[in-house]
């Protein structure tokens, strides 16, 4: 069963389609005003959406990637490392790109290069399956987290609140999503929910992308300015925050979208549960202190100082929210050190953010 | 000497005009892309202006409701109370309106009705004046702190980098501002400086506002979205917070712009000095628990769901910035708990935020 459907069709956010031979994404970027197919013919195609984040997502930059390295060795047999070089330098932070150029390079690398373009398109299409089961399992352990919480909350007649940021929903995976998926499990076994979503600025991915998840799924959710979690949080009125992570490290630092790092010092300071959901393959086991080690994306100021929405005639307009002679800075990610998390929720269950759970998982 | 010029013009943000009988407000909604002055006529103009937030800024709004007490009282002598009912309606949070409204009531209720009308003007224009030396002594009071951070910063080559959220500047008071006060002043000192400029979703006035006040005054800064700041706090590119305050409690909780916890949060994890900057006008003798006792001023959801900027043809244009069906949340302020906040910047000088430095200034 797919988690979702838009309006009455079920949809993955990547697929191939056999008939053109191209892979077709839902361009992120116009959502939640236009629900738009893009069809991608060739590298050059994947480097520029991932780059301009008409996909984006840890989970699903990593299987974009995989398609990518498919539609170059589809053209140019010869071309493997060069493409998963252009593919891996289209967003530093997240870890899913390199582990999943490294994941198939270990399937192509003992195969002669006329081999190469149909087993790089099976990977693909296996990575896209395998991430849907990842994510479903995600939801299925975070649902018992969830579940416990609601069971312990006084009020039975208010719902449970969560707070999320950005968007860790099926848009960021194949399908199912990370944090949300929790949350469609938790719908699915009756739990009644409310979600605070965190606008996500600069690139608003809360407001344009998860509101319109929720919508969709008919899960009752508000917008809030990105400044507002803490109050909030004082108030009482959050029972958990469940947001996703693009890198963790073997110690349990989450390296996530920019802002999550504040969520998690309300969260703790406020006695709230934080919990992050992420697939297994996004933690780089390599690495342990991530304040210090992952390379924090920076984006172009313009993203800050301008940004798209529907005029009054449903026209979309770009406007400028600042004086031309202001500069911007926009950095994409921050750290949340491991000591404010409650625990991660993989699809191999739920572990406490240390270095002794986390190499657990590394064996398993 | 004015704190502001514009353009070559010095200008305070609320003052009297005798030949129309009107008050003369620059209006704050159309920065920084049109300077506008506006005449108010009636305190139903002031009560309007104060509402959409044309004058914004605690010690602002107390000066202008002070000039609409007298637009009242000129046309209506026995409007006495009526106005300062609707006035203090107009923004719940923030202390300044009543207690401009006390103060005036003080002076106006032993005069007879027609006596009032003068007298409140003659008030409002004392008050204003006297915002302007109170905020300038703010300005010299806060120079000193930054001039010790300065000295103790080990690189001498690189400006000193403050952080600041939502617009606490001139256009917040009469003149000079409260934390960007300091900023004027140690720019004099020629302390040299560079500001991350929080963007403050959702009115945005760090991207409308202070970026604008601090280009004309010829301070380097760097818009941010307001999700940053943990970030830069992490990797020791912010040395000091500084931020004004719509109300403070006797005991040192500091409620200001929403976010201002999470900036506080971050700062104390990091060991970043966290500096609130307000006139005493500010503080709320009568309350100890900033989260439990100040009301916290809900806003139409509108405000987060669209935006007004310049499009490329330089035409100002709301657009949309979610699914019309998408509902919001917006909460205007948070309270920063004393336990975070470093020191208290005050005309009077500079105190640790706790009972005793604060019962102190109550008898100065």
């Amino acid at each position: 069963m797919a988690a979702v459907n838009v309006d009455g069709t079920p949809y993955r956010s990547i697929w191939y389609d056999i008939v053109s031979d191209s892979v077709q994404i839902i361009d992120q970027t116009l959502l939640p005003h236009h629900f738009e197919i893009k069809s991608l013919h060739s590298v050059a195609d994947m480097v520029e959406a991932i780059t301009t984040m008409q996909v984006r997502g840890a989970p699903l930059i990593g299987v974009a990637a995989a398609f990518g390295l498919y539609l170059s060795l589809r053209d140019d047999p010869q071309s493997k490392n060069k493409a998963m070089d252009s593919l891996r330098a289209t967003r530093p932070t997240a870890v899913n790109l390199s582990w999943a150029m490294a994941a198939a390079d270990k399937v192509l690398a003992p195969l002669r290069p006329s081999a190469q373009p149909e087993a790089a398109l099976r990977f693909a299409m296996q990575l896209a399956d395998e991430d849907v089961k990842t994510c479903e399992a995600i939801g299925e352990q975070g649902c018992e987290v969830l579940e416990k919480l609601w069971h312990s909350k006084a009020d039975q007649t208010a719902p449970l609140n969560v707070l999320t940021h950005c968007n860790a929903g099926w848009l960021a995976t194949v399908d199912w999503g990370t944090a949300l998926s929790v949350l469609y499990k938790a719908q699915l076994k009756g739990i009644p929910l409310h979600v605070w979503v965190d606008e996500t600025r600069p690139r608003n991915q809360g407001a344009f992308l998860t509101t319109w998840e929720l919508q969709k799924q008919g899960i009752p959710n508000t917008l809030i300015a990105d400044n507002t979690g803490g109050h909030l949080m004082q108030q009482g009125l959050v029972d958990v925050c469940l947001v996703g992570s693009d890198r963790t490290t073997a110690s349990g630092d989450v390296c996530n979208k920019i802002g999550t790092y504040l969520k998690a010092l309300a969260a703790a300071d406020n006695k709230v549960p934080f919990y992050v959901a992420l697939p297994i393959s996004t933690i780089d086991f390599e690495i342990h202190d991530g304040v210090k080690e992952i390379p924090i994306e920076q984006r172009d100021g313009s993203e800050v100082l301008s940004i798209s929405g529907l005029d009054e005639s449903g026209t979309r307009r770009t406007v400028s929210l600042a004086h031309p002679e202001v500069s911007a800075g926009n950095y994409g990610f921050d750290v949340t050190p491991a000591r404010l998390v409650t625990a991660l929720i993989t699809e191999k269950g739920v572990f406490t953010a240390d270095r002794e759970s986390i190499a657990c998982l590394k064996e398993r």
